[in-house]
This record gives C-alpha cells, structure tokens and sequence, in this order.
C-alpha cells in the first residue's frame, strides 16, 4: 500500500510535468533579425489544441510585418473597428506563457501584437512592444504667431515624414498616410503636456499646409489664444476612424490573465485593453516613451470595460500617454424599443464601443432611467442576439409592472470587477490618472499620481462616453498626488460625479457610494482637494496637501467642493504652505456632514 | 401486397409536401410600406435549420432600412469587403425559396439586399429591387468648355442632393458622403453612354467646385478633349474602396441556386455576384433603369468568379449598367515563395479579388509561369490556409521536377464552369456585353448583344484583373449584335486574345482553345467581326455583317483580325452595305488557316 502511494505521487508529480510543454522559438526557426510573424502565426497555430505551455523568446529584437500575419475582423472596445492582423493571436488557449527573455518585438505598419479572446490562463511577460515608425508625429515649433494664425513647424524626415497633399499636411506611415487632425502641444523639457494646454487648439484637421524649408512646413489654422510657443513641439495624433487601430495588448472574453515586466513604448491605440475578461493581473508593466519620442501610447496606458473578478493592477509605471493611465467602467446601452415578449432593442451608445458584448444569458442587469441614471428594475437576461455592431435584442427573465417616462438605459451588474491598483506611478500623460466606474471593491493605495487633469475621476454618465458604474466601495489611501491639473482647468485628485446634462438631474437618489480618501499626500499648485455631487458615504480624512512651486499657484476654486452628498467626514486633512486657508465650500444639498479638525482649512 | 403498394405511393406522395412548410410572410406581421427589416431577419433565424421552406410576400412595396439589419463582416468578389448589412441573409438553407409575389423590396443606404452562403437550393423569383437613393449621381450639364476645363452642371436636389466641401463636389447619401471621382458621361436620348465616351475624361477626383445657382454647380477639371456637351448626363459613380459595397444579390460557397423573374433596378456594386458556387440558373432575370434614372447597377448584371456544374442564363434583359453584362472567370493567384514541404505562400493578385476562396482541399490546380501563362503542371490541393485576405498557404499532393524562372501563378482547375447563355439581351451599358473565361463548355445563343465596348471579350490576363480561363470549347451561334463598340476605340463583337503585356509573350503556346463564331448576325457601323490573339481551334462561319448607319461610320481596322492561331476556319461569312470589302487581315504567325468564299471580304 505504501509503494502504491510512492508511485501515485510520482505520477501526480510528473503529470503537470508532462503535460507542459516548454517550445524554445529558435528550435522552430523564429531567430531575431527577421521577420518572424508568418513562422510564430504557424506555430501558435500547431498549438492552438494544446494546454500547458511555454513559448520561449532567446532575447533578442524580433521583427513582425503584417504582410504574412493572421488577420480577422476584431471588434475592439474604445478602438476603431477593423480587419486586424495579428503579431500572437491567441485564441481559445488554455494556460499558455509567453515569455520573451527581455526581447524587443518590433512591429511595423498597423499590426495588433497581442489578441487574447476565448483564452484560459494566460501569461504574457518579459517583453517589450515598439514599433519602428510611431503611429503619432512629434513636430517641433520653429516660429510662432503670437496671434494664433500660423506656426512654422519641423518634421524629423526619417522618424515623422510629412507630405502636402491638396493643401494639408499628410503623414506617411507604413503603407497609407494620415491626416492632421488631433494635435495636442507638448513641452520637451518637461516630457509632458504643456502648461495650460486648453489655450492651444486641438483639432487641426482645418488648417493650410505649405512648406517652409527642409522639412519644415508652415501651418495656417486656429491655434487658439496663441500658436505652440517656439521650442514646444505639437504632437499630431490622427483622425477617426483610423487612429485607434492597433492597440499593444487586446484581451476579450477571457480568463486568469496575467501581465508581467512587460514595456510598452508606442501603440496604435492603447497599451492594454481588456473587454469581458474575469481576472486580469497586470504586474510591472511599463508604459513609457523611448528616448528619442516624447510620446508612448496613442491613448490610455490600460483600459477594462466590462470585465469581472479581480484586476489588480500594481508595480507599474504609465507616463507619456495621449490618455489616461486607467479606465474602469462598463457600457450603458440605449434602449430604443420594446418588442414584447420580454424583449428590448438595444442600442450600443458610443460609436467606440460598437461591437461590444453587453450581455450573456445568465447576467444580472438593471433597467435605468436616462433621466437620472437611477435603476428601477433588476432581473436577468435570458437570450441576447446581436443585430450589427449597434443593435441588439436582450430577452429578460421578467419585466417591470411599470416604465417611468423617458429614454430608458441598460447596465450589466454581473460584469463590474474589484480592482486593485497598488504602487504604480502615472506621471506625464494627457488626461486623468484613473477613471473608476465599477460596482467592485476598489482599493487603490500607494501610488504616485502627476495627471494633467484630475487625479482620480469617479464619472458614470449617459451622455458622452456612456460609462457606467456608479461606485459602491473605494478606498483610495496612502497615494501622493503630484501637481495634478496643469492643463489650465479646476481639477482635483479626487473627482467624483456623474456627468449629467441637460434634462438629466442630480439628487433624485445617490448615484455613488461609500467612497474613503484617506491618508494620501497632495503636493498642489491650486491647493485642491475633492470635488463631488451625489455621493452617499464620503469620507475625507487625514490627508496631507502642501504647497507646490513647480507651477504657477492657481487660486479661486474651493479645496473641497461637495454638493448633492449625505453621510460625510471631513475630518484630520492638513495643508501646508499655501500662506491662506484652503476652503471647504458649504455643501448645498447635503445631509448628515460632519466636519472636523482640518489645520489649514476653513469653512462650514 | 397491392394495398401496401398504394400505400407506399401515397406516403411517397405526401412526405414532400408534409417536410415543404410555406410560410406567407404577412402571417409574421411583414407588412408592405413599413421597415420589415428586423422582423424578417427574425423569421430567417427562425426557420433557419429548416428545410423546404417558401417563404410568400403578398404584392406590395416592403421598405428596408439599414438600422436593424443583420450584419457581419463579408469579403465579396469584384467588391469593397466590409461589414454588410443585409436584407435577406441566407445562410446554410437547405431548399429554400423566396417568393416575392411580384413585390418591390425597397432599400435604404448601404444594406445587401440578398447574401446566400453556404446553402443547397435556393430560389429566389418574382420581385425587384431598388433603393430610395441611387448609388451614382445623374448631373445634367448645362454649360460646357469647349476646351475641355469647366462644366456647369445640374443636380435634381431630392435624387442626387449634392453639397460643396473644401472646394470639391459631395454627394449626399443616406447616411455617408460621397467623393466625386469616377465619372462617365451619357446620353438622355440614347439612354447609353455617349458616342465616343473615351473622349470624356472619367476621372474627376481632382476638381474645383464652387455654386453657379440653385443646385448648380460649376466643375473646374481636365474633362479631356472638351468638357461633356450640353445636355449630356455625368454619371457620378463614386471612388474605392467603397463604391462597390452593395451589390443586389450575392451568392456564395452553395449549389444549386435559381433566380427568376427579379428585376434589379439599382446596386451599389453588382447586380448579381456569385463565387464558388456550383449550377445556378438565372432566368428571366432584368436589369435596368427605373423611368427617373439612366442607370441601373454601379456595376456588371452579372458575374461568376470560380464557380463550377452549370451557369445558365436566359430570357435576361440587362441594359444601363455601368460595367459588363456577364463575366464568367477564374483567378489567377501569385506564387510569392516556396516554403518547403509541397507549400506555397500564394497572394490574392487583385484587390477586388482578397478575400476570394482560392481553392480548398482536393481541387486540382495548375502551376503556371506568368511570363507566358501557360502550365507546367498539375496536381491536387492538400490543405489550404487562410492568412489574411490577400495571402494565403497552399499544400500540394506532388512538386513539378523543375519550376521555371521568373514569376510563378496559380489557378484553380476544378471550379470552371459550363456556361448556357440564351435568348438574352444586353445593351446600353458601359463596357462589354460577356466576358468569358472558363474552361467548360460554353453555348452563347440567341441572344442581342449592343455592348458599348467588345461584344463578347475572351480574355484572361494575369497583369491587370489577373481573371483565369483560357477557353477550351466555345460555341457562339445565331446572336445578333447591334453598333457594337460606340466608345471610339478599335472594337470587335468577338475579341479573343489574352491580355500579355510587358515581359509576357505570345506564342509560346495556344492559350485559348476551340472558338466557333458562326451564324451570327452584325449590325455594325465599323465592320469589325473577330479579332483573335492566341487561339488554337477557331471557326468564323456563316455570319451575315450588315451596314449600320446609326452610327458614324468609322473605317480603317480589319474585319478579321488573327494573330498566333491555328487551325482557323473561314467561311461562308457575308458582308453588306459598306461600299467597301472588309478586310481579312493576314493572319501572322498562324499555321493551318482554311479561308473559304465569304462574300464582300478581301484578303489573305
């Protein structure tokens, strides 16, 4: 019986060992120097049946071309659409590594590195992602019109080549050319947006193009207050719907994914992008410029919509985005008629989440108003069947006795994940430092924060990005927030509001709930804090903001600016520094505030 | 034993008509005058895993709108590949028919009207097609430079609403706008292109546009010898890649399809596109104009590509088009690189072909070198691999010994086609009445053919559509053409050669095979007959060539022009009304050419 046992234990020992299978890439031909994507499409290919194994890169700098690359039609949240062909696509594996040895993957043209969709236990690390030609341009101002009607700019011919086609400046990429249409100013010293960004102007796509000299090309358009000063560079970033494409790392409807010492330094779109994944660890990725861009990813360094279980988020640096660092949220869908039979046609609202997968038989959803986003029917979906990338029909479990008036919405509740984004750093980026829109325990602790806009914005809305989710549990602590705001708007580390507009109406319920800042540190030129409406369950306590000289010192807006809240603690916050009191605006139709110590604040 | 007999032949009887379910549409609550798009996609799903379904419209005029369309990504033949939005989306049927009762199905925007995939017996009959909104644009010149730089041009604003953008005309559609580019000039009084067409410059990407009155429009261009007369129609038919998104009615990866009694009176694309498909007959099948307009399809009536049994096609009217009324092909496929074990790295030659299933496991192909097109040898497909649209993997059962030098194609031998055409009528359209090449047997009888171009062009080429086929038995008898070739270019009612350009020779070898063009009648204002390139095998007998003088008369090109055939007979042909011999051109580098009595011909 004893030997039985032995034998038992060395087979389920050996099992494990069996069945995972280590491939070394040179063995199968794929060597650095070449283009690789037809062989490694070949291999992933003759694997695809497999579970258990491990693709190993020698280190080494690998080419990948779309010419040869496995291409399918790929619906992508927050991205354009498209024919997409792909460096790995991993499609329906089940626990599968690839593990780069610390190689570079460059890619070239408009490829999609990673797709993740139907997968099992997924790892991706130790790696870096670049591509040969940007997908953005860095144009340097050479002379500037103090009137905001021309800017002489230069082109690098071999890194951002330009060409004028009918009067409009083209940028050549790998096989099309690109409008000017986004453009956003940049300061190369700082390696961020400039100060003040809103006084220059964004949109671009009207504009004379002539040229000026050896690359250089004279611009006649409106700048806006004043042309990009002399020594800024204006970054050109494409127009819809062809400028989100390629984003680095696309995970779908999968799950246990994880995400490790991977760098990011260019994407045609976002860093990651996650859409209907359960459990996604994203550990010491870096998003970031390389020496010779200002620029890293065309968008958000990570993006989660619609997923559930855990991301954890953590060890990681975002810096040099054209968007935000992290956005968590799921979809409101339209409701744009009701069929009978327990059936409504849906409509998906934002033309960049065409396509997504709202809902699956089995998911609890709510019925809202789009009034004023406050749910009145929960139940569960029996059949969904999409139409096109817009519509689709949802068969409920049972219905309402009632509909209030009005346009009605939809959200998944059973596709909100807990998230947790712990010791990272986001610095240097265009836009926030996390947007969080989800129903899951939330805890965002230790990190370093330096956005240009708000530092944490907590929105939901129905109206512009039709994110939803209003929270129910965050605690953000112990993070230090870094000059946040510079763009030239009234901006905070901590934002929390749904966006409401025109018939739409705050306080008919709380849109959000229980929400803890605590114990963070603020280094601020405008001295502000936390701005909310409709939260129930607001504590602001014992955070500690000084006065920071790195920008020209903002004043006129409140410290802390609540409206619309009930069951709130402002208590123990100092500041420090600012040679005035920082105010706490009385806050208009709120119950239940208490207001303690807080050293250098006044008001209430 | 009597008795069960009975009994069985009852049963036999009776089981047909108990599987075969017919279904009237308005039981379903499809309505004539309303959007039935949703709910007749609901019916299809619905009944989809049926067999032996007739589905019945009572007359009536059904509206289809593009908003609650089943879609999906389709790659389409001779098109622009997309999403599609379709009206009757047929998938996997087995037996089943489509009875429209004599309806019009009325669509809006970019939706395909019928999209049949991998099915077995269909039939779709008695209805038409149309759109609120033609594809194309008719502008009425109004004033004309006579040095060919401006044109004052008239637009009905509520049929082809126009708008001016940075200086270039915009046609308004339903949901998207349209570029002025390709462009044709017509005939209001002929309702055909206009004499001469090739004097009119077709491509009018690059214009000045500005306001000359109320929807009046004056278009500063390089119209070519002189800007379009006054009175004269520019057809606006738009630029890639997205002109050709819609065709009427697509048929794919199926057997046995018939189409009967439908009128197509508008597409943006074809009327009808088919691709590997095996015997469809088309009969009684109209293509035209409605009253209001000129045109009719964007594109040709009809068109085969790799298709295989038996195309029939009779009792047709097709007539406005803006391309071909029939073109029967295969594709030549480029060899980009041999990878080893029997596999080739193939790449879809044309860019309206990516997307095309090139072959599949067990169709025989040929390898060919594409200097002088012609095999080296043949063998049997193992597996095939779909990269992206435009490349693909082929595995062979057996390698040839030796491969030529220089650049090597492929084409695929098993879907060819035999082609009935009879009793049809094609006119008034742009370009050729058939194209044809295919190495079945093919009958083209009794039908009238005014093509504005060849009549019948057997061609096949791998340097511009890189269409495969070089015939191997042909039978054209007792068709009439009439003032074929009014373009102001040298052409023929049969013209047979392959299309060798640059490196490519003739010579080496017969291409085409077998050719009889007897008992033909011609109407004609140049006295062209035949022109022959490459041809082994080939009858020009008993055809009467009368003069035509609803034409100009245009002189000064051979009636019979031969070149690298063989086995060439002459005869009996009749020629009247010219006041001149037409002329037999010496038929160089021929071998066995039999010329006998042909009465008011020269030559040889």
């Amino acid at each position: 019986m004893r030997k039985l046992l032995v034998i038992t234990a060395i087979a389920a020992a050996w099992m494990p060992l069996a069945c995972a299978r280590v491939i070394n890439v040179a063995d199968e031909g794929i060597v650095p120097g070449a283009d690789v994507t037809l062989r490694l499409n070949l291999l992933m290919a003759s694997i695809k049946d497999e579970a258990d194994v491990t693709l190993i890169f020698p280190k080494g700098t690998y080419e990948f071309y779309p010419e040869d690359a496995q291409e399918i039609y790929r619906r992508v949240a927050n991205h354009d659409n498209s024919l997409k062909r792909m460096g790995f696509p991993l499609f329906g594996c089940k626990n599968i590594t690839i593990d780069g040895g610390g190689s570079t993957f460059m890619f070239h043209g408009r490829i999609v590195p990673f797709v993740v969709d139907g997968a099992d236990g997924v790892t991706l690390k130790n790696f870096s992602i670049d591509w040969a030609r940007a997908f953005h341009d860095e144009l340097r101002v050479i002379e500037s019109d103090e009137n905001g009607k021309f800017a002489i700019l230069e082109a690098d011919p071999t890194r951002y080549p330009q060409t004028i086609e009918r009067g409009r400046l083209r940028s050549i990429k790998y096989d099309w050319k690109d409008d000017m249409s986004a453009c956003l100013v940049w300061d190369p010293k700082t390696r961020s947006p400039i100060i003040n960004t809103q006084d220059y102007a964004t949109g671009l796509s009207k504009h004379t193009a002539t040229r000026a000299g050896d690359n250089r090309y004279r611009l006649e358009a409106n700048f806006g207050k004043a042309a990009p000063p002399v020594g800024s560079v204006l970054i050109s970033y494409g127009a819809r719907p062809t400028s989100r494409l390629c984003p680095a790392i696309h995970l779908a409807n999968s799950k246990d994914i994880t995400v490790m010492n991977v760098t990011i330094y260019a994407a045609g779109g976002m860093g990651l992008i996650a859409e209907r994944v359960e459990n996604i660890h994203v550990d010491a990725m870096t998003v970031t410029s390389t020496q010779e861009r200002l620029i890293s990813t065309r968008a958000d360094a990570t993006h989660f919509l619609g997923c559930k279980g855990q991301i954890r988020v953590e060890n990681c640096l975002f810096e040099h985005m054209l968007d935000d660092g992290i956005n968590v949220h799921g979809a409101y869908v339209k409701i744009v008629e009701y069929l009978g039979n327990n059936t409504f046609l849906c409509e998906i609202s934002h033309f960049q989440q065409w396509g997504i997968t709202f809902a699956e038989a089995g998911d609890r959803v709510a019925l809202l108003s789009s009034v004023n986003l406050q749910p009145f029917h929960q139940t569960t979906v029996i059949e969904t069947r999409t139409l096109n990338e817009k519509r689709f029909l949802v068969t409920l479990a049972d219905m309402p006795q009632d509909m209030p008036e009005g346009a009605l919405a939809m959200e998944n509740l059973s596709w909100y994940p807990d998230l947790v984004f712990r010791n990272n750093i986001i610095r240097e980026n265009r836009a926030r430092g996390l947007l969080v829109s989800t129903k899951g325990k939330v805890l965002i602790e230790n990190n370093i924060i330096a956005s240009q806009m708000h530092g944490i914005l907590i929105e939901g809305d129905n109206n512009v990005w039709y994110e939803s989710g209003g929270v129910e549990d965050v605690t953000i602590r112990n993070n230090t927030f870094v000059n946040v705001g510079f763009d030239g708007a009234e901006r905070y580390p901590l934002y929390a509001s749904p966006k409401l507009t025109g018939k739409q109406r705050q306080g008919d319920e709380r849109y959000h709930r229980n929400i803890t800042f605590a114990n963070n540190t603020i280094r601020s030129f405008s001295g502000s804090l936390v701005f909310a409406r409709s939260v129930s369950g607001l504590t602001i306590e014992d955070n500690s903001i000084e006065f920071s000289a790195d920008y020209p010192e903002v004043t006129g807006f409140p410290a802390i600016d609540l409206s619309y809240c009930d069951t709130v603690s402002i208590s123990g916050n100092k500041a420090n520094g600012f040679g005035r009191s920082l105010i706490i605006r009385p806050c208009t139709h709120c119950t239940n505030v208490k207001i303690g110590d807080n050293n250098g604040f006044e008001g209430n």
